[in-house]
């Protein structure tokens, strides 16, 4: 067996797994040939996999042939890649590459955000957020998380998020726009909230769901970050960029607080070069970006007209999930009951007992939610 | 854009991609072929890159087949994956799944044991390992690397390692097959020591170059594990597996230091499809393994020849890197004159001022490496 040999074996091999692979494009065909098994990889066939705020139509064409190019390479360790993705990054916004942190996803560098500020402080947040990564000051018993009481509204109550930032707050964070609530904040709003809070703490914007609203640019608050405030923002390439199985994000923060988190773990070592390669090619994709979103927005469509029709009520979301209000139901057995029609989604969210998330999947897959919806409510009324 | 043209785009994208990338596998084509600009995913063409211990000869084509199937399902975060690579280590060592962890790379998991272990006490490791993981808890400022002095045969001393364990010690550190001198520990020795030495304190056995050795599972302490002794094994598919850019790797212990090792960032949610993927398929491929091994000993014998010819010796090594003793001669200006003949070797280790590590790459490029030899070992006598 030599290289060359290896190679060819590969390209032969190659051909036959895309053939097997691109079969399973809709779920509809998949149903149709795939067998039953439950795949390792994505969900099994038949099954409507709305329980994870993935992008089912990625990785985009270009990602897919990045993968390829760089895998071949996988042999080595990461190297200039690295610095080529955080200088595109970097460019896009006026920063320098010290500004940018690459990481196994953005739960990498939140995880390292929590525990920096763990060391020194509580962090500070909203009821409801996506705080798995912030537990972590929990489970090293190095801090607590000060939860706000939830609003009516289901948005983000700035004005009592300053308020409460005492000595004992070393991190605020907010995810924007929130999970699960789907919320964007109001962006000048979200800016003076940054800009006055982080003089008292470290402002933490996770900003995972940025590039699903209509106008992303203008709702991020990295432009603060180039004036010099201590915000860290937060990115990814799991959402839009469909690359959630690919492990790659980033924080954009003061050079002195990259260093910082670097210090707990952070940084390029756990990066892949499959991974790297396909946020490369994805970044500046705005053809993908564009499909996915529009996809998005007409599965959002879907879901709020098979609510509306069954006369259930959900929050404005401008992302890929939609926190639907299930009024006197409870959102567990919600989820179980939808689970037994192959549709899954999330159960209930702390107190929140009659709030259930969807994601938006597969066309197909959110038909499938709409169609369960009412044999669900019939069976639970 | 629907799915099915994304597919087919990436199709055809796929076949282009592909054949660029089948000319890259020996140098020389490479040299011959490829534009001069320095790729981003592996060396530059012409560069024998000889400085990280890769092997050039993977992934494997199983593992390629792999990366693409499971690429295509990008998008979704890893799951069931997971737990069958898990089972898979788990059953050929007779062991639960709950005995393993896998982490990006196997960096992740020695990251994790120093820092659990630093929490506690110090870390005891010889004078020369592969510290990097280790060194965590003194950039995190919890605890110190007491290491022992050196050797005169470079190889460990168990027994000085065993008595120098006090209360102030909470893990012993032992690389082995050692990096970077490639040296292996008596099997025997190594097992009578982590048996007595881990009823002191917590050994941990860096086993990342095992499956290059002759007789991998003879080496091995992994068998200790299951005999319930308090040792944790880290192994990774970085090494004879060929998948460094990929990041995977694992670690074997009580499932309680599982468990505790989790708190500190270790697990599955930095995991990637791809890895994942490859390192399935890759697991069982002795075929692979076994080409490689072959690979890295005819290597060896070349660069063995070479020194010999040239009055230089180094130490025996069973992996896939080789210390050479420069006598009078500095390894940094080694190094540097080395890399002006295109040939990357690292430099200075600690104190060891005439030792010069070189690992085995592509045969063309250890042959550049001992072509390269009497040219720099001229200009530097």
């Amino acid at each position: 067996m030599t290289n060359n040999i290896s190679r060819r074996l590969f390209l032969g091999g190659a051909a036959s797994a895309l053939s097997v692979a691109a079969m399973g494009g809709a779920s509809s065909v998949r149903a149709a040939t795939a067998p039953p098994k439950a795949p390792l990889y994505g969900p099994a066939p038949g099954i409507a996999k709305l329980n994870a705020n993935e992008n089912p139509y990625g990785p985009s064409p270009k990602a897919l042939k990045a993968i390829m190019q760089a895998s071949q390479k996988g042999a080595y360790y990461v190297s200039d890649s690295v610095m080529k993705l955080k200088s595109m990054i970097a460019e896009r916004h006026g920063l320098t590459p010290d500004h940018v942190v690459l990481g196994s996803g953005s739960s990498a560098g939140l995880t390292a955000a929590a525990i920096v500020a763990g060391h020194k402080g509580n962090i500070l947040g909203p009821d409801l957020f996506w705080d798995t990564t912030a537990k972590v000051v929990e489970v090293q018993d190095i801090g607590t998380i000060k939860r706000l009481p939830k609003l009516e509204s289901m948005a983000i109550d700035l004005k009592a998020m300053y308020s409460a930032i005492d000595d004992s707050v070393a991190m605020v964070q907010v995810t924007n726009p929130n999970n699960p609530t789907g919320m964007l904040i109001d962006p000048a709003a979200m800016r003076e909230f940054c800009i006055k809070a982080s003089k008292k703490a470290t402002v933490l914007a996770d900003e995972a769901y940025n590039e699903l609203t209509d106008n992303g640019d203008a709702n991020s608050v990295i432009p603060l970050v180039k004036d010099g405030h201590d915000i860290i923002v937060a990115r990814t390439f799991s959402k839009i960029y469909g690359l959630a199985g690919m492990r790659v994000g980033y924080l954009i923060a003061q050079p002195e607080r990259i260093a910082e988190m670097q210090r707990f773990g952070i940084g390029w070592y756990g990066l892949n070069q499959a991974g790297l390669a396909a946020a490369i090619a994805s970044y500046e994709d705005h053809e993908f970006m564009d499909f996915s979103r529009n996809k998005v927005k007409e599965a959002r469509e879907m879901v709020y007209a098979a609510l509306k029709e069954h006369g259930l009520t959900a929050l404005p979301s401008v992302t890929n999930f939609i926190f639907v209000d299930l009024g006197d139901l409870n959102a567990e057995t919600f989820r179980q009951e939808m689970a037994k029609e192959k549709v899954l989604i999330r159960g209930i969210y702390r107190d929140y007992t009659n709030w259930s998330r969807v994601s938006m999947g597969y066309l197909e897959d959110v038909e499938q939610y709409t169609k369960a919806l009412p044999k669900v409510l019939y069976r639970m009324s």
